[in-house]
């Protein structure tokens, strides 16, 4: 799907009446079957039950993590799980019900390299489009420089900036982060970056 | 609830066994009942099938908006639907599938308010947690001074600082917005500010 760059993307992304592959069928609700179609008061077409009624509204979600640093080395992780399996990342995954952007990136650390962190600034926001997702990623450093093999990661260590296996991350938006991280790490500085990602706009 | 601080919230938030009134009952991809349990490999109650044995997963959404100003003024709005219906905020709401977060700041103030802005640098990030929503506020300029009103809000005026009126704004996110932007302006800064709002941790 190609857009217009300025285009309000969401309206594209979707059109009335035939359910796109990713949005729900039936009505979490009560069980009966959902229709797309464009609400009353509303601009955009919702799930909505054709027996209660209830409009579901589908969102996007955060992935949040952190590159977490010590004794100027970063914390990589070799990825046990699909997506992107046996490639590198660092510590990232959805944010959860009831937690905050920071704590899930701890968390984060802690399930994937048995790390602890103290969590820093805000480093990188990718609006991932095609994906429906945001991914927020923090600055961090190790408390006591322990780490392990957490159950989703093949491999855990600490990697020196040239050791950094660039042609092996696993997704964009942590090469993003990465590559902000260290270049501002050398200027000195702590910049919030932004960055858009979107599959859509390719040529297929 | 109250929780420890510290503690991981997620896994305090959801209990196994019953399904929480704000979850799931039907399974979306097939329309059978859903039963609340820790999937392998998991370490929280997802709603799972009953039937097709689909996991799904349920996370935080998120809110965002703008904080626009014009020669020295800021863009209000009354709103006109609930919740706070009559109550002041700056133009904000869900994000869209497909839409950054910019883009989705900017759509809000042309949907409730008429008005092209300009989004700025990130203001404030506040993690309201017992309702499962991320509330992300930019800095923003009114391109032309024009507004309107939009279809969600009572009225829409540029105020002064003096003329805000604090007591009668609709959510302690927007409020948080507010007052770190004018804090900002007068230090001639433009920080970026986290805040936590917690209901689960206060007493009943």
């Amino acid at each position: 799907m190609v857009l217009a760059r300025g285009q309000f993307a969401s309206t594209a992304l979707l059109g009335t009446g035939t359910i796109p592959e990713f949005m729900m069928k039936f009505c979490p609700s009560c069980g009966q079957p959902v229709e797309l179609r464009v609400p009353a008061g509303d601009n955009l077409p919702r799930a909505v039950c054709s027996a209660c009624a209830t409009i579901h509204y589908e969102n996007p979600r955060v992935i949040v993590g952190c590159v977490p640093e010590w004794q100027g080395r970063i914390l990589l992780c070799r990825r046990a799980i699909e997506p992107r399996l046996g490639y590198w990342t660092t510590p990232a995954g959805f944010l959860e019900i009831g937690e905050s952007l920071q704590c899930a990136a701890a968390r984060e650390s802690s399930e994937e390299a048995l790390a602890n962190v103290s969590i820093g600034s805000l480093l990188t926001v990718t609006n991932v489009l095609h994906a429906a997702q945001v991914h927020v990623m923090f600055r961090a450093r190790l408390l006591d420089g322990q780490f392990g093999l957490g159950a989703e990661s093949l491999e855990v260590g600490l990697y020196e900036e040239a050791e950094i296996p660039w042609d092996r991350i696993a997704f964009p938006s942590i090469d993003f982060a990465l590559r902000c991280y260290l270049e501002d790490r050398r200027a000195g500085v702590e910049a919030l970056h932004f960055h858009d990602i979107d599959r859509r706009l390719e040529s297929p």
